[in-house]
């Protein structure tokens, strides 16, 4: 960089690390809100983070930025670039172009307009009743593709909403791997349906002590390399993870003292989320490139370290006696072949959350190809149910008995969310992917787990992944790692290995 | 209002709302890295406080402010605003006036300076080396002589530094009330010495356990009427209590395992701190009146729970019974008079924050007479150490062995808090005057406490004082509810009172 070029880059870059800092003063708020703040602040809080987030929105919006994003652009300066530099402006320029386009007060009708609609969607949910929804949902989804003008279509409509949260896929890719996907899991599903080898899953049926979940819970974190000192572990409703800085990464979980295996597997999803935000080189600080490239690479680390790694019989080799340490009463008579095999029970079940990790990716697949129906074929929102249930009975063999557990049980779509499920099947699949080229590259992979020696699983992810944060895109990180794009039958592959034998198909 | 007065007074409001949610959102950061942000996390999160706070200070100093402040001020405007409306507008105007003409560099090496300063004032205290600590002294010293030129001097020097902790509160008046309690407590105190009554406080001297001192201090806390929904009670080194918003006011304290006093009457404290917070009037949220009137009215409130309800016999006759079934073994043998003497045992000590309810009187008014030496008579800061110690000696019989244990013990000055140790002792003059009014509208206020019926008390001091939070001034607020000017005699009469009695003098 000449001199000129070094100056206003430094300008630029205290623009952006103040954007930065109004994001990490947000996400402590939502933390706080959702780990322990008293009742009573709730609104005036709200209040609160409405108002930083607009001002936030200002800056990033601003001119001063425009003409940042102008000058690092014109050839004769970004030629001065250096790859990170270049990224940022590139993450800022995107940011700038899709928002500045749009009226403000057309921001703040959505903003109105979701808050609202999700609180309709409780009580749709609550009452069964899609009719007192659907106007509401009308109204997103036209907003939406209004937003989507603004933004400019990306090859189909719906490639615009895919791009927000797993940037660069497009509907012709996604078309390819979730039908191939489809077409290697749904007889796999029939079959293990059809399999008189099921596993038996009734001593997970007792009451488990809080203290003893959280005392494993602790120690797991610990033996994945969780770093405490870089983060904490608090309790909320629904479990998650937040990056405030790549010193304090938090997560949360829930305990059900009759269910030992929610706030143990949520551990582990949590703490591959975890993981990656807290060790994303310490060089990406205070710019936009300290995060997840994508929802979807993000949701590959939960997903690795909670399932592939978290349900196999190597993890379990190793821990199941100190699982059984803790609960000497409850598990004592339980032998590692039936805890294995309980924990890794499939089961065609109506609700996405509660499903196991083979069919999750089928619950997925259903809403992909129903959101892109809504945004790319016509699909009216009047007839969700009945293409939902279609799907439902079709891919998983079961249909809805009502709206409340079948269309209406997610919250995505209240708050405008459309374009986000991809991510938990993409992260399954590149999951499946990276794993496979870990397995060549630590030929010792099994055995140090078997061991318990997990600190090489994430070193050798911080080495491939972790540390470059948001400066490398999706489709780059998994052909950097894997040497292939992404490809769903490493995904296929490991779950028919696995489930045939489990299931002794 | 006309109505160009209230489309005006409504974007004002936007505005202050603004400035308000930045405190919220920075004083939940502060929360945070007291009660258990991770220690990597630190470094970051403190340059994110910077940055929020100079954007905050940007809007406070703006020309938008400026020209809200020159249009509610002019007569005609003016006499449209209610008195809520016109003590907003005077609040706004004096921060802005203040900080308006410093220059932007010299905030910036104030602010360098003093943390520096503090580093150093750490060190110099560890190691018994006034010396060391001195040059850094003398800047900060310089610095404020040259900010109070900027804030305008308002009577003498000092007075300015006092109107910053306590508003309109002059030396003038500082002079008599200290003076008047030195001449009554100083042989008060020489009396109590020469006592041959001491309480016994050797039982004192056990192991209490955390887990049941946590359960009394949040027994004793309901009590008060703290309420739980609008705040939470977290552990941290120094406790505090903090206001984030009416809804949300927290307290922390801290656990000793050798001195159940410790955290019991830090509950009693913070507690105090925090129904003022908590009760203030709804009407106020969002506008700079949303807090404490002062630093003294909020250390009255403190101190008169802390001490004067919480150090009360009637308090303990009501309570002592619940703290023996709390620490059975400790205190079955311990009578409640015992106790009650033992917790209000006085005693010549030399370090400010460990004293007791009466000479802590006399550790600030040596604060204040040194302080307003520097600011007015031209005391050089190398001198410091000999005026120190010869105070201690003639007010307190004692000398400081070294200057550790002398001058050297506080924070306050490192950081450039001049004028705020005032606000400690004008707490517990305040705190007696209101008791002294409660006393006569509430005649069964003794009954009331040995019954363990707090509540009309927390009742009656927010229909006093809480709901007003910052729209009256504490010279309003202390004739507004006793009649009369700040008037020592109440706080020297009630110690006499009680400790002649207790001494048996």
């Amino acid at each position: 960089m000449n001199n000129d070029v070094k100056a206003k880059w430094e300008a630029f870059t205290e623009l952006v690390r103040k954007i930065t800092a109004y994001n990490e003063a947000i996400s402590l708020m939502h933390w706080d809100l959702r780990t322990g703040a008293p009742r009573k602040g709730v609104e005036l809080r709200s209040g609160v983070i409405g108002t930083l987030s607009a001002e936030q929105f200002k800056l990033r919006v601003s001119d001063e930025m425009g003409e940042y994003i102008d000058y690092f652009t014109r050839p004769e300066v970004d030629g001065q670039l250096d790859d990170t530099a270049r990224r940022i402006v590139k993450e800022c320029k995107k940011d700038y172009d899709e928002n500045k386009r749009i009226p403000a007060k057309k921001i703040e009708e959505f903003s109105v307009l979701s808050a609202h609609t999700q609180t309709i969607w409780e009580e749709a949910k609550a009452n069964n009743d899609f009719a007192s929804f659907e106007p509401n949902l009308v109204k997103i989804v036209d907003l939406l593709k209004e937003f989507i003008g603004y933004w400019g279509v990306k090859g189909t409509t719906y490639d615009t909403l895919l791009d927000k949260y797993e940037p660069e896929l497009t509907v012709a890719k996604l078309d390819e791997v979730f039908g191939r996907l489809r077409e290697r899991l749904v007889p796999l599903v029939a079959a293990i349906q059809a399999s008189p080898n099921k596993p038996d899953t009734t001593f997970l049926d007792q009451i488990f002590e809080q203290e003893q979940q959280e005392k494993m819970g602790l120690f797991i974190l610990g033996q994945m390399g969780y770093d405490f000192d870089a983060g904490r572990l608090d309790e909320s409703v629904h479990p998650f993870a937040i990056g405030l800085n790549s010193g304090d990464v938090r997560i949360t979980t829930h305990y059900l003292q009759d269910d030992v295996t929610s706030a143990l597997f949520s551990s582990l999803h949590e703490g591959g989320h975890a993981l990656y935000e807290q060790n994303i080189s310490k060089d990406l600080a205070g710019t936009p490139l300290a995060t997840g490239t994508s929802m979807g690479i993000h949701e590959s680390q939960s997903r690795l370290w909670e399932n592939i790694i978290g349900r196999s019989r190597a993890f379990w080799e190793r821990y199941y006696p100190d699982l059984q340490k803790h609960f000497p009463q409850q598990l004592q008579d339980v032998s590692l072949d039936d805890f294995y095999r309980a924990v890794n029970r499939v089961e065609n079940s109506l609700i996405r959350i509660e499903s196991d990790e083979l069919t999750y990716n089928l619950h997925i697949i259903i809403r992909y190809e129903i959101e892109k129906m809504i945004f790319n074929e016509g699909l009216e929102v009047k007839d969700l149910p009945k293409v939902w249930n279609e799907k439902y009975r079709q891919y998983l063999g079961i249909t809805p008995p009502n709206d409340s557990l079948g269309v209406l049980q997610d919250v995505h779509w209240s708050g405008g969310d459309f374009g986000y499920f991809a991510s938990y099947s993409l992260g399954n699949m590149y999951a499946a992917q990276i794993m496979n080229t870990m397995k060549k590259e630590l030929p010792e992979l099994d055995q140090y787990i078997r061991e318990g020696n997990l600190i090489p699983i994430k070193e050798w992810l911080t080495e491939k992944i972790y540390r470059f944060g948001k400066s490398r895109t999706p489709a780059e990180i998994i052909m950097q790692v894997t040497g292939e794009e992404l490809n769903p039958d490493y995904l296929a592959d490991y779950l028919e290995e696995k489930y045939k034998e489990i299931y002794k198909l």
